[in-house]
């Protein structure tokens, strides 16, 4: 599949595939580490009285109010916040704009797998950090005499696909031993167990942090995503914005987001729910023999000894139930789960028995 | 101002700007090509209905929903659609996976100002070819011997901010005399008088239309973009989303975009009342004494022989009626002036009535 007028560099891309998004009704999507729950009301409010506002119009372009918004609840300044239309936009213009100095940016060999696609896209090199074996990151990597010439560093805090998070001392540590380029901290998961890097910015010009409301505020069909970092590095995605869609987000997104930071009481009560869930979702997995990875996120990393990954996750969607499997070298036996439902939950366990049995 | 960690690219940037979006009242904003009437009620009704359905789920990711739509309405098929987050995002993507050649991308000197805008984001070299004395495209400047080397054209048809439209019959002749390239013709002012290229992309495989529903469909503040073209093409915009953003079109956008297309009957008395209204500011516009231009688009590029751009902009600007001025050689004379309702259009003759006095 090619064609003449295709670009050479596009040629070469391996594009990020993202977990199947299906129609069918009956489904028990545990996929996509999407939400269990609705957004907040006050979301769906503010988006429904967005419709009759002005949708003509084109958005105010720096979506100053949903900024404000962001700034206030994370005791940021407004002009040390970025938005974007989801935080794979955002994490494509931090490559692109703060990521790309012509020297290998290093995350790790198991990590979210659009980092790889990002330094496809844009040509920057990249080399692969080996995760411990047992799955967690070792500091020591980033920070010894050998990376000096790293191009910046991405760390997803907590880790994708294995949920083990790092300490908010360690990111501290590994943003002091690396002053001469970013340390980008992509907090996807961060609201289900881990600690921020946020109050870390202030002493940090290097450290950029990258959060979305599409997992803990249950908004990915809405698509928000940010970053929080020092003024110096925002204004560098601010360029690469204005050089590619002056307006990300629209008018609809905007609204809901802003409201989204209103309505704490939800966002608490949920993210807890979904916390204590997982709890229980690792401890009847452990029930069904499986090994669990510590989880800090909405998800949990399992295998099981007697059960390849292919097989199991072959079977549960035979039974109408989704879930993530890599087809990638160390985590092929791995299942990723998302945490769902109770409801949810008892129809994957049963259908994991059945497949254990 | 600049940092240490910025990538080199992004240094060299020049971010394109916005007409502003202030948020006073009682302005009449004419300055960024706005529809001055609402959106289809249908498309506000899609809009509410999506919120209330599984706002926490991701969006289909390639909009297939839309594209389908979108295909069935233009007589294409949906292997030939792309969809964006506005026709910015799409143009950037085309910029990227298509023109990217390593040699000139041609474009007028007069037009979007984005172009060269997107050029320097991806490191394209680019060309500009003068329009004619009388601000027109000159067909022959883009088919002669000299452009062998040409990495692709870019034409606005009808082009901006001039107005003036090629015919259907121009656009052929330039992708048959330029086989070598892709033409990409940035339809995003059509459907308010000029011929759209669509049926031409059956028979030229280096064919890329572009559109949008920001202007003829009133969604600016929904950001929807497209583009037609051989399926080839549309597979290239297709590798760079899906390394860059893989859900680039929220869930409420697609809901809009689709209801968008199935509300004719209003698409077509808004466009035709825009039009109409067009023609009477052109004749009022020439009653003051103004040059008009020949717009095919919803807005009119106008001079006066005793006034200055600059100082009809700000005058108008005191008075409360926005228009957009470029201060750029050749046209520092001109406005853009966005065609409004009757109101908004005897506020502006009156402010212009004064200032002309």
């Amino acid at each position: 599949m090619t064609n003449p007028y295709w670009s050479p560099t596009i040629r070469e891309l391996a594009p990020y595939v993202p977990g199947e998004q299906p129609r069918l009704p009956d489904i028990v999507k545990l996929n996509t580490n999407e939400n269990p729950y609705p957004p907040s009301p006050q979301v769906l409010a503010a988006v429904r009285a967005a419709a009759d506002d002005n949708l003509r119009l084109y958005p105010p372009p720096e979506a100053d109010e949903l900024k404000a918004a962001i700034a206030a609840y994370h005791g940021v300044a407004a002009d040390q916040v970025f938005v974007g239309n989801g935080s794979d936009e955002v994490l494509a213009h931090a490559f692109l704009g703060l990521l790309d100095h012509g020297r290998p940016v290093w995350f790790p060999d198991i990590t979210y797998s659009f980092y790889p696609v990002y330094c496809r896209l844009y040509g920057i090199p990249w080399s692969e950090v080996p995760l411990t074996a047992d799955y967690a990151i070792d500091l020591a990597d980033y920070c010894g005499d050998g990376n000096g010439g790293t191009g910046g560093i991405v760390i997803a805090n907590p880790n994708a696909p294995t949920g083990r998070a790092l300490p908010r001392a360690d990111i501290a540590a590994l943003a002091a031993a690396n002053r001469d380029a970013v340390v980008l901290v992509d907090e996807a998961y961060v609201d289900f167990g881990a600690e921020s890097a946020v109050p870390l910015i202030a002493d940090h010009p290097n450290l950029l942090v990258v959060q979305t409301l599409s997992k803990s505020r249950a908004l990915a069909g809405l698509r928000l995503g940010f970053a929080i970092g020092d003024a110096g590095l925002i204004q560098a995605l601010d360029r690469v914005k204005n050089s590619f869609n002056s307006y990300p987000l629209d008018r609809l997104a905007i609204a809901g987001g802003i409201a989204a930071f209103a309505d704490e009481a939800w966002f608490q009560a949920q993210r807890q729910r979904i916390i204590a869930s997982r709890e229980a979702l690792v401890g009847a997995l452990a029930g069904l023999g499986f090994e669990v990875l510590p989880s800090a996120a909405n998800f949990v990393f399992a295998r099981h000894p007697r059960c390849g990954g292919r097989e199991l996750y072959e079977g549960l969607r035979r039974r109408a139930v989704l879930v993530r499997h890599f087809e990638k070298p160390r985590i092929a036996q791995f299942l990723r789960i998302t945490v769902g439902t109770e409801a949810q939950h008892q129809r994957l366990l049963a259908a994991l028995g059945e497949l254990l049995s």
